[in-house]
């Protein structure tokens, strides 16, 4: 069965939020889980949860609840970890000098196979690093890269790369789109799922170098793929295609952006309501309804993104994961595993090249 | 006096909303204006105006009004442009082909001095390829950019380039932070501009080589501008930075993909509020507050985009720009031209560069 190894010491709320995380998501959805760690630290998370419960704060949709989980009948080992990567170390450097920091080890449980997938929400760079080397990559596959689900208007949309590589190849951005276009298919469950590229236009010859070779290369391979050519950024929310395939430059800084643009959009309605005495009341009236959309938009809901590209399953969570967030991303992992989104790469990569 | 040329058949919905833009801009500034376009369209549009006024339907701070405005006692002059450049057309042998169009003597009107300043808001490219033409470049500038307002919760922020060039160097990029900062300085009346470069990480060697060199190119001449270093894009618009420095591909899609994200917010919010009946009624009563929003955002209130780094003042105008952002714009082009923008950016450039 399923087992995913949790790097219990990496996130801002660490190591609280994430064992409360972990404890939730191996109870919700009946896994086993491997807390990787300081030792001492695991054990007084695990009883001070085993007495007070885990509190959820809720989240506009779901209501706030008192959750009383025992962990002690929940299938939970645990790994020591002397060592923790900080966020402000240099990721390659970091992993070789911390052989026993907790994002290394918990890599290291699934190479030996005491566990199926990596669940981290610490150094984004140190989860990707100690994967890639401690993982390998899949044949064919240069370089991972973050694939992220975002809400669109219709279905969910599927971005990638969103910051694993700063320097692409068109040949990793067709690679990038045989990997989305897998996950889309066998996690989001979408049919026969619609490539494109993020570029500054529509017709062929726009963009740059990258994206131009890039679309040539998808349009070569088209009878295996079904790719529709470019995508520019205002389409990305329509919901008219399924996999958005970019450098990860391009992903990082549009993913960021909107991340900014929307938390500055809540923060002017917010101040919007404040206006006058009437405003308030009516701003007090509107907030469920505000904190619904807050919650289908929050990263929370989505709880990771997966590192493709690599022999193995890591999910990379936002560094403010909340338990709620880190129960989701046990969720992604366990559904990463059981439906055997690597073989299935594998499998589209050789078909892909057979023309 | 200055007077502003504008492409009257260029845009979604030219020549009309153009046209009605104009004539009210011309009104509420004081300034002279140039209309360039079918010379019959033109005059019935005119006539028109004449009659029925202009129509204003309102954007949520702005009541609906109609206007009465008397074309014939304002200081407008018709150029005949027999041609019109079409969307879909690529630019530069559009422009070579079409010597008679609109955009094309609209700039030449600015080049021969008939008028100062250009307003466009058909094809972005032709307005672009024809500025670069027609105006030439300022001396030390390698290519003309984009350059953007847009607001944060602080105050307004400059991008730039928001997509004149798909592919940029380091020196580029420095000339854009030269060109951003001037305009900042001088039309927004930002004291000594923060200057940042657009990337995936605030520490020193983050991101691809392009913005690696750049940032090395604005830390050697600290002492001429206030250069703070990496800017992410969640940091956009908390307005911490005052000139955001980036590629033109990146610029672009980060700027369409916010536009995209922030139309799913409010269809999003739309519908959370048609949810049931009591939820319908709250949306009612918040609607009036969403729409403020709706208009603090609008990019109808930047009126347009100036194109830096010609020898001219050239204003990019959203394709689905309405009379609104066209008077807006008119405003920004008699701006730019009455702080003498150019003389400003040559003047910054060379004390820049004496290190």
């Amino acid at each position: 069965m399923t087992r995913i190894a949790v790097d219990a010491m990496g996130g801002d709320y660490a190591p609280k939020a994430i064992i409360e995380g972990a404890v939730w998501g191996a109870y919700e959805y009946n896994v086993p889980i491997e807390l990787v760690g300081k030792e001492d630290k695991i054990h007084a998370e695990l009883d001070r949860i085993k007495q007070e419960g885990i509190l959820y704060s809720g989240n506009g949709i779901l209501k706030p609840k008192k959750m009383k989980i025992d962990p002690d009948k929940l299938d939970i080992k645990i790994t020591h970890a002397s060592e923790t990567i900080e966020m402000g170390e240099a990721p390659g450097q970091a992993i070789r000098k911390k052989k026993n920091s907790s994002i290394v080890l918990a890599v290291a449980a699934v190479a030996k196979g005491s566990s199926d997938a990596v669940v981290a929400a610490g150094s984004t760079g140190a989860a990707m690093a100690s994967s890639l080397f401690g993982l390998g990559r899949l044949p064919g596959i240069e370089r991972p890269a973050i694939c992220l689900t975002l809400p669109s208007m219709k279905k969910p949309v599927v971005i990638i790369d969103g910051g694993a590589n700063a320097n692409s190849t068109p040949e990793m951005l067709f690679q990038f789109g045989i990997m989305g276009s897998t996950f889309s298919k066998n996690i989001l469950g979408i049919e026969n799922p619609r490539i494109g590229v993020l570029n500054i236009g529509e017709e062929r010859g726009k963009g740059n170098e990258l994206v131009q070779a890039a679309y040539r290369m998808f349009e070569q391979k088209k009878e295996h793929l079904n790719f529709i050519g470019n995508i520019e950024g205002k389409e990305v929310f329509l919901g008219n295609c399924d996999v958005i395939v970019c450098d990860g430059f391009v992903g990082n800084v549009a993913l960021k952006t909107i991340e900014g643009a929307s938390s500055m959009l809540f923060f002017m309605i917010k101040n919007q309501f404040k206006e006058n005495f009437i405003s308030k009341i009516i701003g007090l009236l509107a907030k469920p309804f505000m904190k619904k959309i807050y919650a289908k938009i929050n990263y929370e809901e989505f709880g990771g993104a997966l590192l493709l590209g690599v022999k193995g399953i890591t999910v990379i969570c936002h560094g403010r994961s909340t338990p709620y967030a880190i129960k989701n991303a046990i969720r992604v992992a366990k559904d990463a595993v059981e439906k055997e989104v690597n073989k299935k790469i594998e499998e589209f990569y050789q078909t892909s090249l057979n023309v």
